[in-house]
């Protein structure tokens, strides 16, 4: 019993590339925290800040212990709608899972209650917060995660029993991530209400500005950078040739992978940096940030099915999806600080119609069938694929609208209900880094530190020691 | 047909080497931005984040379409002044270049731009930044890449015909990027003029301090990681035997570039420490993280070819070229706000020089003819190499000196007698990003956002809404 | 004389493998520096970022000069207590070691001084810091490394004559890093007292936050993220095949190291969380930060031997050592402003003893014995594996407080006595940043930079100038 030379190469590339990519994913996290950071007020910063640095240790251990085993956990008897094994990774590594996509998929888990955490920011209680970034991450999430990734998943586009001949093609997760995540925080946000003072006695929205644009466009590179490995690091593996070619095989498809993500998240910045200047009257900065993450959102979806040209169609309307959704928004007094329902929920569903619209036949059978050649299979409306995909594809925006309004919204009624959903007014007024974590992110300007009063303390101990 | 299992391995080594190499060099725009914004002041702030975001995003569409095309596009009727195949990624993957190579360009194309934008830091209306962006980073820039990096180039090392029998060597581009970056900005900066005070009625300049030490750092040390990069990386392919060792190959010479790397941006480090302790008296942290820059930009030119301790000397002049060019700059009443023409410019050309005096043979003919012994080519000179190598390295920095003169001087000039250039002299003492982006930066202290305006409002709609 | 293929291909792998992982152990240096910027106070920002960036310039040479070759340099003649070959790389790529090898044991290096500048910060002379920086990260740690990772150290689980039939496992330096980093600190700490003030008359600790508790957040993630190159880098080798496996080897190690390194830090973070809150009543970000870096801290030495349910055990106790040791520190008034001591080094020694308790055999024999099957070992304690590895580990312990203690006790003694180690009390109130470095980390508020004088001085020059 040995280990062939062929499987240890195959696995040690595989690994490197799977887990370089999850620690990229984490770097996310990091992005989330300095984007909700920079764009929340700063008596609140500590708060998000927190939220996000509990996504990721909560995420950690229930993740673990059952998170990965709903959405992984195939076993002997698969079952379509949850997974059943590898609780607290029993049986790992199996022959299907090694711990490095363990860690990769819990990098996904995280990023989903981050998303989250910016609709509900500056006015949620934090333990209501505990009890809902466990839920999300720990069930929600994985349950929608086995449906669409899991082989055994009823919408997997690699199930043997697809649907509609196709299944859904979602190969990132602009909704199993990121319309997931924004569903919950719509609920959360329609819930809580708007922030106090966000919208005026008679309807009229207050501009109410983050405190660090610096922090905003740091968030946004870190999550771009990240993305490289959300996006092309979703192939797990790279070393996979596609037959009937001289040289091509997944390092192809994933580098391909990595452009069309890059056109797509540009795309939509240059068309929200133009389209934000005609309607605003000046360039601005954080709006074409948000414009960049919502090419990267729509995109997430058909990143590795598409053509370069196509991921720029794709950025090019997300940008308007955004622009429009948030205006939308504000008419409706629809309060969510970080855009995260726009973002996340508009630009994700615009994404799964994309895939189903501009999937070109040839990438899919290479992202899905390794490029066997003699597979049929439906592929994109316009590029003549037939309804298949995109039937698959309305049908997972529709189950995930449903499945996260009868959890989440449920959830959030009742910690309203209970009163430890939102915090008192006069908390909101001064800020919850004050009433909830011990003090402001920020303390004054240098000069404000040189209290005399410590020199005299000092001085006078100095003399009670005679040292 | 069939993808061999060697052909496999080797593309999956060299595409993940490549695209992490790729996502490194992207970092360095977030260090690019971090370090500008740290380095103005705080009403510019914004728009000089948004710059680098812009120069990200266009130049991933202009680069896609064209540039790319222009710099690597050599077809069969190869041309050794500029590429005619590959527009909008055209026949992409093919035999020689793969997404992963396009991915790995884009990211130093990008780059470019970003060193011209802190030259004309915090006076230089948007509308004409997106002009020169536009241009430099899809036509300027890629003809160098063209002449030095493409194997048909008329300065490459690599081509059929060498330029005095050895070709300019400029490994990662201390002139093809970071010289072609200095020269645009300075001619930007020239013909812009000094900021509004930078110098008194005397020509004496007045302090005009970065507004955050911290970002400055941050940059730094993200330029830093990023480099390891933009260096090593540049090597492309790592899985490449050499012949006549039993262990050596690219993964060797790949290390060694990272180390060259780190030693040069160390000892420009410590030079810049010490001797700018001595010229102003104190120990400058912002001088030390200039100096790090100055010799990364420096070794980058020659840091495959030359030892470990020839590294450390080429960081050690790195530093007084940069710490004269400064002391010229004020005399000269010519302002730069991030050094950009003085670091890029100044280091950038003192590297080319450098790999002309210390490039040593083995390692040119590992790098340049992948360790064929037999092969006979010109050196650095102190190493007894001859001149043909100091003579190609001479011509690059002339050759770029001409033509980012010819091309972005009469740019710049027309930008400013049409008076498209440089802000009005009341927008540039408010800022720009109050002028041009729509606010500051930073909103206030936590404590200025209590208004209790907000708080009687939303009393006010409470008993409205009789909730 | 040829580099065969499978050599090419592992050598590949494993430098890429390595390199990757070296540069994410850099980003704890940008790590580090954040987190001890926004832990002190604005008016000492400046000093401890160039603290942080001098550990890096000044430990290249040093590392490359000496360093590494105390630490590595077996030679023929191998010596237990030091290494005598490798000065200034010579003979480097040898056999045993690639220029990749000295750049990841370089970027370890460089952060040993980092972890004590933030036990002396906001009271120590730059130029102290100077000389016991190049001290340390030149010499007292490289000893302690040769000590326990050379395979001709006499603490080395991998030499051949181990110590009790075990020698000490400190996979990736919870003693050899932190521990010693933290001796370090406790010397200078205890030497130069508490900052002025932080104790008042009575010897109440007078709270001292930090100035910016964002930097602090980027810091933790940052350091997270760097960590995963520091403990599942440090296989060196990712290519290793276990026999008597049908698919295992240091792939699976390595994915199961990042693993536990997660639930570490997440469980004691989530102890932390709870904790804390039940002792001061808030959520407090800051110490969730710092739990999370204990529980990283003290998972760095068995990392790669326990299973991950032992690694969530390990971080659990990791974050009530710290807890304690930090309301004992402030019972002793032992003012260390990072818990530098506390954290590294309190969850450093825990983390040893952990190993020594929970290393599974299995485990151990995959590490250092490449899972021969045959081997017998000593193994932890708890797990049936007897008093040999955690006699060794408790020696571990002794020999680090013994030998730092030893060296550096007195260096911080002698610079106390020649007054060259503390700052003034007068420089101390102003802050180092003004004293020392040339001005503060920030300078104020948009709205400050608009002087008329500018304006003023401005048109006279035009009117002069006639222009």
């Amino acid at each position: 019993m040995e280990v062939s030379w062929e499987h240890s190469v195959t696995d040690s590339i595989n690994t490197i590339y799977l887990l370089f990519s999850a620690y990229l994913v984490f770097v996310m996290q990091l992005g989330f925290a300095m984007l909700c950071a920079g764009s929340v007020r700063a008596k609140n910063a500590m708060n998000i800040m927190l939220t996000n640095v509990v996504d990721a240790v909560v995420g950690s251990i229930s993740y673990y212990l059952f998170g990965f085993a709903f959405a992984f956990g195939d076993g002997s008897s698969s079952n379509p709608f949850i997974g059943t094994t590898f609780f607290a990774l029993k049986d790992i590594p199996s022959t299907s899972y090694d711990y490095s996509f363990f860690l990769y998929q819990w990098a996904f888990a995280i990023a989903v209650a981050g998303i989250t955490s910016g609709s509900i920011a500056e006015r949620t209680q934090f333990s209501a917060y505990l009890v809902f970034s466990f839920f999300l991450s720990g069930f929600v999430y994985p349950i929608v995660a086995h449906w669409v990734w899991s082989s055994s998943g009823w919408l997997s586009p690699s199930s043997s029993d697809l649907l509609f001949g196709s299944g859904a093609i979602d190969f990132a997760g602009s909704g199993v991530v990121h319309l997931v995540g924004a569903i919950a925080g719509f609920w959360g946000s329609f819930i809580e209400g708007p922030r106090v003072g966000r919208f005026d006695a008679f309807g009229k929205p207050v501009p109410m500005r983050g405190h660090n644009a610096t922090l905003v466009v740091l968030g946004t590179f870190l999550l771009w950078f990240g993305w490289f490995g959300f996006n092309p690091g979703s192939f797990d593996k790279i070393l996979v040739a596609y037959p009937n070619t001289t040289d091509q095989g997944n390092w192809t498809s994933v580098g391909r992978t990595a452009v069309t993500t890059t056109l797509a998240g540009s795309a939509a910045g240059i068309a929200t940096l133009f389209g934000r200047r005609f309607l605003v009257g000046h360039w601005d900065a954080l709006d074409v940030c948000n414009g960049v993450l919502g090419g990267f959102v729509a995109i997430t979806s058909g990143c590795s099915v598409v053509e370069p040209w196509a991921a720029i169609v794709c950025g090019f309307f997300a940008a308007f999806v955004l622009i429009g959704l948030n205006i939308l928004a504000l008419k409706l007094n629809f309060d969510d600080p970080l855009e995260a329902t726009q973002l996340h929920g508009g630009c994700g569903a615009w994404g799964l119609i994309f895939t189903g619209l501009f999937a070109k036949e040839e990438f899919v059978i290479q992202v899905y069938n390794s490029g066997e050649s003699s597979v049929v299979r439906p592929y994109g409306l316009m590029m003549g694929g037939g309804w298949g995909l995109i039937g698959a594809q309305v049908i997972e925006i529709l189950v995930i609208l449903s499945w996260v309004t009868v959890t989440m919204g449920p959830l959030f009624y009742a910690l309203h209900k209970l009163q430890v959903l939102r915090i008192p007014v006069e908390e909101e007024i001064t800020g919850l880094d004050i009433s909830s974590h011990g003090g402001h992110a920020y303390v004054g300007h240098p000069a404000e530190d040189n209290h005399p009063r410590f020199y005299a303390d000092y001085m006078r101990m100095q003399d009670n020691n005679g040292d």
